[in-house]
């Protein structure tokens, strides 16, 4: 159904998207070119997020702290690889409290130098790891083509960084965040990831290894939704972070590092969002349930706005997130547009009518027209909300995790990648070099998403060959039209 | 009792404060002169500050949102005072992505001026009215003499920004943050503190009239820990923020505008802090009550740590924040100073003798010695430990009140501030003039804290004159050195 003010997916799915946000009230422009102002909406399912990842860092013994926006410009200098991947990105502060600064500063694009000159000076010996913190902060890289939450100059996010005794550790903590990643992903925000390895040319500037989940929006482009990176002993030997093994012996640490941002918001929006606006899983979602009383006389009125209150009380005992739309001077056809724009799992009305029978009703956001409306009695209120929000976040899932299948496509040559392209993602085996990675993007416009962890029922690289130079191929690789 | 490596305070306060935030792994300096590292025990303290403002803020209908951090040139040049107040502590990007700037962009020092760009273009009618929003940020003032916690050049804070129809409301919401922030700091830090009005002079550049909330540290000097104030129309005038009211007539909005920030942390530090460390009020302490075991066989060991698993799970299910020190090759000695240091509220000590009496040791970090020591029977575990810390909280909040009031004076005369400065807050009639207060400050370096709100004591600046100047007084106000 076409709504007012929102072009259609079909239409142009980029300003689609656009007008999402806008009429969502996710976010706003902000007067500096590239920033981007998070409204209140938009901020409480940054919040959702937020608290859903912190949960699982802290379960699994990483501590918060915090470290400087600021970053002298010789830190950054000092990873050879790393100021030449941040380099063009940097915003560079060269006046403070009124005079030339002595040496220009970094406002932080990431963290690992300033935090690796951290770790020099407090890890001493084995017994201090792991050293296991997480940040959470804001982080600028220029931004020549800005998108709201996808790619802002300024972004939210959290940084986790890790120091260990052993190359076995780090690449155990780096799959660990990976999987905590995936876990949230899927289980949360009821997007299907693909877990997958960088290709060297995708890694993150400084890093050994550099794996990615990687989720399909609505478009069928893909989203690099969350990263983590084993930096193995590079900014350790860079920053000079070592410590005293069991023997006494000085040994340069090995370390990591992970991140999801605000992007995640982008993500549930073109993973989930229709035409009619937003669709936000239960679990994320700032308002589960909205209640939208109907009346018409006064007499009316006092008897439904009764009934809301206990139905408040209840829900919000039962830890279920309730709104109650009790705006003056809107028709109930407008506050039902409103919340589906805004992506409330479930709208419940409530008219003297359904008062009469003991019954409210209730429509599902994830399925449209009388097909996903329900009457249900009030004495079964909290367990008929509870049991159809945990419906609604597995179909979400479920409906998410069929399109994403239906559009991965294994290529058996490169023309056939080419038709893939088009319209999904295309697996190849793939020699991993620059030259087809970089010829296939220029062709295609598809790049290197990642190599999949996981097996792709039985076809494997072993003997294959690149469809694009035809040398023995790597690994099987995803190409896809991406953010 | 002296501890190796901190400065007693009757030899120098101020070391031993900065030796005291290092010993308790609190917080670092930055390799950026001005900037801090906010290590995890610091930054735990944070989050429960955060925790336990954020949860008052959304109760009185406040919503969170993120504006940027950059805000052009312009935008602070916009307000007069504004401008005259911040100019001097600004930080300035002046390169982004590889390029000079067409226009400098400030970072941060506080938001107003974004904000109130921002909030001219949501708000139309009176109908988006009022408008509540908090957010959570880093802001840079550029800091000559820095002191971690106390001044810094980032620091981290929260920065409230509300929007009303009227006067009075903007007054009354002014009046409510301040309230938020005094029950805040009285009932979770343990801090009394004095709510009260800031002199013209020491107002917030742009306000029409300032509160605070002031609080006494342990070497007497006053820290203003959290600020509220109402900004007039001053911010809707320039950056015309306007609203059609209920008769349609355009009218200017009247804003608010309050902030805590990391200062709090070091308040917390000073206000409750002894020659052994910090003492943390338990209901902000990241760790409530630490545990250590004490064995010397293995057999004894294995016991134990028996035990102390069943208390780790009674605890932790009653919600206490327990923690329990395994450490390997530490006597509990040395975990009982360290633990000291860092402020725990209770120390539990288990042994096997314990254990056949059937019963624990715990000591509280408020009471030294003996005295504050006490056997309780482990099948009265969680009981005892539940009110012993609400014991804690009560007396450690007594305690502050009755050395801040021992050290509150009424001045009659000059003389008599100039002596009670010395080592105390001098309360006196005050005509409110930038020349009385300047002279003050220049001859004795107190400053003008506040006009209290509340009566002192019958005693009013009524008929009174100004003991500097002669001239009749507005009021009584509050003089004392501070941070």
């Amino acid at each position: 159904m076409a709504v007012k003010g929102v072009t259609s997916q079909s239409e142009d799915y980029s300003r689609w998207y656009t007008d999402v946000v806008r009429m969502a009230d996710l976010a706003d422009n902000a007067p500096v070119r590239g920033c981007m102002i998070i409204k209140p909406y938009g901020y409480e399912l940054w919040e959702a997020i937020q608290a859903g990842l912190d949960k699982r860092f802290k379960a699994t013994g990483h501590k918060n702290a915090y470290f400087p926006l600021f970053i002298p410009m010789s830190f950054i200098e000092k990873e050879a690889e790393h100021v030449e991947g941040f380099a063009p990105e940097l915003a560079i502060v060269t006046h403070g409290g009124g005079k030339k600064l002595e040496e220009p500063l970094v406002v932080r694009p990431t963290s690992e130098t300033v935090i690796g000159h951290a770790y020099a000076q407090w890890i001493q010996s084995y017994r201090d790891l792991p050293l296991l913190i997480n940040q959470w902060a804001n982080v600028v890289r220029w931004e020549m083509r800005p998108r709201l939450f996808l790619r802002t100059t300024e972004f939210l996010w959290q940084e986790g960084h890790t120091a260990h005794a052993t190359a076995q550790e780090a690449q155990e903590e780096t799959m660990r965040m990976l999987d905590i990643y995936a876990d949230f992903t899927i289980n949360e925000a009821a997007i299907p990831v693909i877990k997958g390895r960088k290709s060297t040319q995708e890694k993150f500037a400084g890093a050994e290894r550099s794996y990615t989940i990687e989720a399909m929006m609505g478009n069928k482009w893909a989203l690099q939704s969350g990263t983590s990176h084993n930096l193995g002993q590079n900014f350790a030997k860079a920053f000079d972070i070592k410590f005293l093994d069991e023997n006494n012996d000085l040994q340069y640490c090995y370390t990591t590092s992970w991140g999801v941002s605000t992007r995640m918001v982008g993500g549930i929006v073109m993973a989930h969002g229709d035409d009619t606006g937003l669709r936000l899983p239960p679990r994320l979602a700032p308002i589960q349930v909205v209640v939208v009383p109907i009346w018409k006389t006064d007499e009316q009125k006092i008897l439904v706005m009764e009934t809301l209150a206990q139905i408040r009380e209840k829900l919000t005992t039962a830890a279920v997130r309730v709104h109650i739309d009790s705006r003056e001077g809107l028709t109930p056809g407008f506050k039902f547009n409103d919340w589906e724009m805004r992506g409330v799992p479930l709208r419940m009305e409530v008219g003297p009518k359904d008062i009469e029978k003991g019954s409210v009703l209730l429509a599902r956001r994830n399925i449209p027209g009388r097909e996903g409306k329900g009457s249900i009695p009030m004495d079964q209120l909290v367990p008929a909300v509870t049991s159809l929000l945990d419906k609604v976040q597995e179909d979400m899932l479920s409906q998410a995790t069929a399109f994403r299948d239906a559009n991965l496509h294994e290529a058996r040559s490169y023309d056939e990648l080419k038709e893939i392209v088009k319209e999904g993602w295309a697996l190849i085996p793939h020699c991993g070099t620059a030259e087809c990675e970089g010829k296939i993007k220029e062709e295609t416009k598809a790049s290197s998403r990642c190599f999949p962890l996981e097996e792709n029922k039985g076809w494997t690289a072993n003997g294959a060959t690149c469809p694009v130079c035809g040398k023995p191929a790597i690994g099987l690789a995803y190409f896809a039209r991406a953010y």
